[in-house]
């Protein structure tokens, strides 16, 4: 099975990411042929207006995907704009989708008004599921792994593909869903982990930050003298402990937190030991990485080669089957 | 001085084409650095549904480009699609490009009520005129032989160039406006000489094609028999007498005309003659093109070559100027 999936590079990835959906394409690239890509055209459709960052960002991705374990020789690891076919299928897709089917698609509307700080009245912004949908099926990827909220965009793919296939003849492939259950990952202030929270850990945290940052996290409120009893079932740091403790700790953790038999430095402790048993080799991975640009340089151009020579072979089928073939 | 212009592949050329576009553009290549391109793309906008003639139209027009005399040395001819630049910088200023300045673009609504049949509320029809800033910016063109009627669009393209130099650096090149007054050519009927009217002369008729649809052209309806006296003001072969024929014929079948002297028969047979004369040397050239598609082949690729370099060199300042050159 081809499966597909893209991030937006707009910043460094912390451990809500990694548990979400990195570990997911770990699991993915095991049984499948798998085509990972930072998807740098997208982030202009939100952030055209203050690029400064993006290309640190493309690099900062790479480096955090491959030293969590993401494998270029197995999986085609790429960047977007590295591979024209991807702006060429999307503006022969645009010429058939009608505008009603992207402004109703929910987040149009939606993004918008969260970011209304920037003006996203745009063309671009308005057709960016066209270029999702060239992305995917440049690939003709038989699964994309998504959450629920992201379940209206994979439909709107499929609806262009079925429309192309109906209009011309049918070499797209309608990618299925791969309905993924995310971890709910708590940040350090009890919210959901989100770089726009600042509340992360990222995978590019040195152990110090990690440790410091973990220590400082919201715990129980009403807990505030160490002799106080606490109520893990409101604690963000019990959160982690289910994540990463395994089931003993976590029994004596809830046992000894209500009898206020274990404070919340320790119980903390016990945590950040096995984020950090957790991040040593990615710590590791990056550092070699980050030593040697020009392997990371390779391992990109690598992929974008394997990831063109696909692209390319798609697109001769789509204007064969457009009879633009000139 | 740089200029460019493109003509969407969408049938064979006729005497109005040649008159209008063509002629201007032979005047231009004599002085300018010219570029000239067959807008495959944009012919999807309006016609995706029905592609089945696009690649021998884009053949034909290259065909009836350089028969009349369009000097691929001189000037870069070449095929839209081949340069994939095209949909790149499409898909990069479309991230920068209100919705709104597209709507209110006055051929958008007009187009769509002309082509009534067509289905042309899509996103890529909506966006055509961001292909078409895309085309010109790429080149750095000074200059755009337009009419009138035209003056929108090119608006349009500066203030997408305008809008990209004030936000990133002032890479691009806003287009000067080459107003042109094209002569108005009548068709057989007498209406205006136009493939959808069904009354053209194509620069690929055949002699004979040529005189006999001359031959049964519309005169003035009120002159019935030989002996009637005409009215050459309301005639439409006399419009093609003062394209074709010089200062004394007209004057002579003016008074002619009016006193019945001449009858429409001979009146004809000297503008066929003259139109015979203009399209000898372009049917030559025809028919020697026909009968070498490898020189055409040839042509194109060079022009295409051509054009690909300064569209990399424009898109890799563009990326420069945005910051997302990885």
């Amino acid at each position: 099975m081809r499966v597909l999936s893209g991030m937006q590079p707009s910043g460094r990835l912390h451990l809500g990411n990694y548990l979400g959906a990195l570990t997911n394409w770990k699991t993915l690239q095991e049984d499948h042929t798998c085509f990972f890509f930072v998807a740098d055209w997208h982030a202009l459709s939100t952030n055209y207006e203050d690029t400064g960052l993006v290309t640190t960002y493309v690099r900062e991705l790479l480096i955090d995907w491959l030293a969590a374990g993401i494998d270029p020789e197995r999986s085609t690891v790429f960047i977007q704009s590295h591979v024209p076919e991807h702006a060429v299928l999307q503006l022969l897709l645009s010429m058939l989708t009608p505008v009603s089917w992207l402004e109703r698609n929910p987040t149009y509307k939606e993004k918008q008004e969260q970011l209304e700080g920037r003006d996203l009245s745009t063309h671009g912004f308005l057709g960016y599921p066209v270029l999702q949908a060239a992305d995917i099926l440049l690939y003709k990827a038989d699964a994309v792994p998504v959450g629920k909220d992201q379940l209206p965009h994979l439909e709107l793919t499929r609806e262009i593909a079925r429309r192309f296939n109906s209009l011309y003849t049918p070499v797209l492939v309608e990618p299925k869903e791969l309905l993924t259950e995310f971890p709910k990952v708590v940040g350090t202030d009890g919210r959901k982990m989100s770089k726009s929270y600042r509340n992360t850990i990222n995978l590019s945290d040195p152990e110090p930050t990690v440790r410091q940052t973990l220590k400082t996290m919201v715990t129980d409120p009403a807990r505030v003298k160490r002799t106080d009893p606490g109520n893990p079932e409101i604690c963000p740091v019990f959160e982690f402990h289910k994540i990463y403790s395994d089931a003993t700790v976590i029994d004596q953790v809830n046992e000894e937190c209500r009898t206020a038999k274990i404070g919340c430095i320790d119980c903390k402790k016990f945590v950040a030991d096995r984020v950090v048993a957790q991040l040593s080799p990615i710590w590791e991975a990056r550092s070699s990485l980050e030593a040697n640009p020009a392997k990371l340089d390779e391992v990109a151009r690598d992929g974008c080669d394997r990831a063109s020579k696909i692209s390319r072979q798609t697109l001769e089928e789509v204007k064969e089957a457009m009879k633009i073939s000139v």
